[in-house]
């Protein structure tokens, strides 16, 4: 048995958890939209054409905001081929995914699901092959309340009130040489600059989000985020992040540290920020929207360019393992750790494409092993983050040299503080000594874990609730000392009050 | 009487202290070396003309590293001039401080002085007006063991054992346009980064600092260390931070909130360098070598354009107060909660130079008000730094906008944990709270505080022990609980066990 | 057996062979001056102390240029240590190579040397820790007459007449991070401009050599020739190539077409220099000094960092085999090849450094198996070089894709015309078909080979003349057809008239 022990003491505060850490991500690629939100004619489909089983899920799952409507499919979109009467709009070929766009859901439709299932909404607009014009018009359609041209015409299409869309994405990977319009860094500076002065101009209560790397190994990586945060500083008040883990080969202890990789990636982009912010003399901080994030096995994904053109694919549509579970588990630990910089997150995305819940279409909705440690993270993880030290073994990693083999973050709520923590060890359990003494008073412990003897169990259609997390005996809790075993690769939340 | 509180926990850990943060800084200026440390004929001399006086309080101060021979000095400064036979050495005008420089005191005699008073050295080489060649040959000088033209003549110079210096920095302030030969950021990247190359080849064991910004003000401040670190960053061990503060006008409130502009200044340094390590995806990482930092009445000091040609001229022989003295105190509490960065940190200067010693020719030697908090720092503040969550009443400040009234750090070591702490309300005394749970089993507190009815007290030659550090009652502790009072603008060493 | 068939026609000239082309180097590096060429007390030492065998050999191998005093060396060289009364000459620590340099041979002593051996001199200048006034003092210590202070100086020690130093190279490899004083292509070019105006203004009948790249895998290959000739295309004359080559683990395929990868990398500097000229549209044509070329097992060297300081280490002495050697009889047809414009080659270097000779301290001196190809082409290849259309069987390299297995040049001198032909196949003896109807009358060939059963054979101390080049039966000729066969391979001379 390993032994591993933490210190949890109210006095030493991260920051508070912003609810949009917990966000989510509908991307008009493959099936997140098309079967997954929207499916007409399925047995549980509103009047809208929304899937209600799809819908519980989210509810259930716990999503404060959804990112919209994409992703690369952005870069190409013409959003006002989404608005108007559903049998004018055209079919359109997206080069992203190589999909035809049927166009059946738009803004319009997107802001009716979004207050159906209770979540707020932001959303991108297209610097790929567009510019100022088209994204002042959309924050036009979208915020203001009438008397202009665009908001007029939102309210014919049917919605009275405006959206109140209060976060917008400047465009998608624009450093990614994929993306419909790739721009260098100082071309996207420029345009993200004069696009969001313009977006500001139409709705000053809006908040920015420039495009950073698409990923730590972008080549641009720094330099990029650096270039674009000197010009548009002022106009930006979010630097995007994104970024997808996967385990290569058989090597899953480096796997299972990932998020000692998105630890790292993040401290860079702060530094990045702040340096710029230090030259530049100036009081506002820039904060992270780590706006794509996930387990996601590239590797397996034959790129779009190989893609058949075709409406409604099935594009990577990952079965998420309990392994990928700790995992995702471990990465919102990462998240909340950096909650005073990182303001909102986006796990990517929400339904069939590297998502936590998956549908058949005309079939059943059900949750991915990935959903779990999402949804109580989620519903738990609210009010001020702790510093959390460890004392832990430590093992090497091929990915990340010597990692600890305990993580752990802890937030205080109403209800008490919560402790999240994951045993990276594959076959070890962990015996965890806690000092609670800062706390005072507390009585009742709650461990409910995910973990499983078979580490490649999955959830699908016919076994959908084979990954749970589980109810584990309730720790010992001893004059502000908790005594608890964590299993071998495990998530687990301990629930303190 | 204001109410603070704090917490102490051992788990807490910021990092280890350096010991060369304590470190001091001999320039060739005014009268830091002649008729400070460097007098033949003072009653106390030795036989190598160095005083006994000084080198006694030097000893007390407790200075682990002396930085030599500049300063601005260094950028104009030939260091053969100042070894070989005394009677053959030429005086030079030195442009930096429009002074004669005798060259009576050199490499050689600067480190026989050090050994006399049990200091390490670390030395700067010009790279104003010389370049590899005369910076490989110094460390030839000063570390080679013999066998080569330099290390031979050091010892035919007297010194048969080499120097071992350890620390090299690559010019001094040469991003100013004072310094004689200034360079543009790009100038300094690529001779520090050649010179440092070389100097490493003449001794691999070397470490070595480059330039940073002279001054938060300085124009080209982030993007200067940005440029230097990109292009020499496998050389360099350290960028260098130099930083003065004073009071301006009666802002005193700013002027005790000082700490907070360094803690933002070394932040700002931070994050620049790991900007700089992630674009450059480096392994190493680069620390910092506060090595120039005090309180320094700059606006009293009439430029050194203006200075007539002199031969030790009384230079910025500033004298401190109790005021300044509490905010030396409290700048050394910032230093200490940057210890896993800042591993260096060199007050400017040792004697007479706004220092902590000073001397009479001929006459006495004391110690102003600065040198209390210093030494006692130095002496106690010796383990691993905690980090020290507070809650303070906060007051707004002209400079740094709202501070709260109390800064403070601890250091954990053999002896039990020390807590420095500064209540920076000119008036109110500060009642304070501190939990230390953590450590379990404390019994006793001793109070040790720097404070005075008279802020603008100083020690002067006929009242030399005027300002002092006080024994104050000792706190009460009570079940991992201790409770003070830190007197109005105090600063305050609580050493608890 | 395979078969190919060459065309040599005196139609088809190349251009006239420069004896500058059989150049060597002799840089103050391991034991290539100390022990190597010089050795008082040697029992074949002059009175100067040279060693007599190695001049002999030096003879025979027949170098008419050598390039002095390096290679990185000269990067921290002082050449005034090198002269005047050798009792006075400061043992210097050269960083190149971590050595003492006891300067007990300097320019002076070189010259002396290089009257003895028959051997004409091109120099380089340091251009890493000096500039302007070190290179022009040199030049005017080297070239003029009398009258002045250096050239006074030389006469004074010893030598009344200058030596005409006509060929100059301004620094060495300056592109190389590696070297003292590293520079990049405009801060080289800038200091080579102007070094070599002051330089031809003390002689303005000096030729002058820019740095090239130090290997054609340098990341600035190719825009480093480019900006170095737009900035000082008027001072000079050629810009230098370094390459050596290796076999890398048992591909010796890719080693014996070695030639290929030399032909190339000319190709590719000619091309380059051939752009800057039309950019510039200089009438001058800047040709190539190919100044370090050879076979050396760089992967067995362990970086320069790596080395103690010692005094003449043995530094890489590379021991060559017959496979060696048929790699560099077949690097010199492809300078040979390209004498139009490759005006001066280097092999580096003359003695015990990856030599062609080696020695032993007190003891014997002997040829390694690349001396023979050496000194037979340096012999033979004298006159215009004819191109050599082949029709070869070709066979796949991993480094150089698909390459003749016969790789051939001729030279036709007074005594009639010279083919050199190297079969490339390690196992296949080839039979040759020359078409030499263009001579008409010829009646005479006789055939010279390396090779051997052993292609790892190589000489040492023991067995100096393991390896040798050997006659072969004399190749029929009839009618101005040839027919021979090379043996598997082989470096072949075939001398006709």
């Amino acid at each position: 048995m390993l032994t591993a022990a933490l210190t949890v003491d109210p006095a030493y505060r991260v920051g508070e958890v912003d609810p949009r850490l917990f966000g989510s991500f509908v991307e008009h690629m493959g099936r997140c939209v098309y079967t997954g939100i929207f499916e007409p004619g399925h047995p549980t489909a509103d009047a809208d054409g929304f899937r209600g089983d799809v819908a519980d899920l989210v509810r259930e799952l716990g999503v404060p905001i959804v990112r919209y409507p994409g992703g690369n499919f952005v870069s190409g979109y013409r959003w006002e081929d989404g608005i108007g009467p559903v049998d004018q709009r055209p079919a359109r070929l997206d080069l992203a995914w190589r999909s035809i766009e049927p166009n059946r859901v738009g803004v319009d439709e997107f802001h009716r699901w979004a207050a159906t299932v209770g979540t707020g909404t932001m959303m991108a607009v297209n610097l790929g092959t567009r510019g100022i014009d088209a994204a002042r018009a959309l924050v036009e359609y979208c915020n203001l309340a009438s008397g202009t041209y665009w908001s007029d015409l939102r309210r014919r299409n049917g919605s009275a009130q405006p959206y109140g869309v209060k976060v917008w994405c400047l465009g998608n990977e624009m450093d990614g040489p994929w993306q419909i319009g790739h721009k260098t860094a100082v071309e996207y500076a420029r345009l993200a600059h004069e696009t969001g002065k313009a977006m500001r101009q139409v709705d000053p209560s809006i908040e920015l989000v420039a495009c950073g790397s698409s990923s730590l190994d972008m080549p641009t990586f720094g330099t990029w985020e650096s270039t674009v945060l000197s010009e548009a500083y002022d106009v930006v008040d979010y630097v995007s992040m994104h970024g997808y883990y996967q385990q290569h080969g058989d090597d899953r202890d480096s796997f299972l540290a990932a998020a000692t990789g998105m630890d790292r990636f993040i401290d860079a982009v702060v530094a990045t920020a702040d340096h710029v912010r230090a030259v530049g003399r100036h009081r506002k901080r820039i904060d992270i929207s780590f706006d794509e994030w996930n387990v996601w096995y590239q590797s397996r994904f034959a790129a779009e360019t190989n893609l058949e053109v075709a409406a409604t694919p099935r594009l990577i549509e990952d079965v998420y393992s309990v392994t990928d579970a700790v995992v995702v588990g471990n990465l919102l630990i990462s998240l909340l750790r950096h909650a005073d910089r990182v303001r909102i997150g986006c796990q990517a995305q929400l339904v069939n494409v590297i998502a936590s819940i998956m549908t058949e279409p005309g079939g059943p909705a059900w949750r991915q092993a990935i959903f779990h440690p999402y949804a109580l993270t989620s519903r738990h993880a609210r009010g001020t983050v702790l510093q959390v030290p460890v004392r832990s073994p430590m093992h090497e990693t091929a990915a990340f040299g010597e990692v600890p083999l305990l993580d752990a973050v802890a937030v205080a709520g109403d209800d008490g503080p919560v402790l999240f923590a994951v045993n990276r060890h594959q076959h070890e359990p962990m015996s965890l000594d806690a000092d609670l003494r800062g706390f005072g008073g507390l009585t009742s412990a709650a461990h409910t874990a995910l973990a499983d003897d078979d580490p490649e169990a999955v959830n699908d259609r016919l076994h959908p609730d084979r990954v749970q997390p589980r109810r584990l005996d309730d720790p010992k809790l001893d004059g502000g000392r908790m005594l608890a075993v964590l299993p071998p690769m495990s998530w687990n939340m301990i629930r303190l009050s």
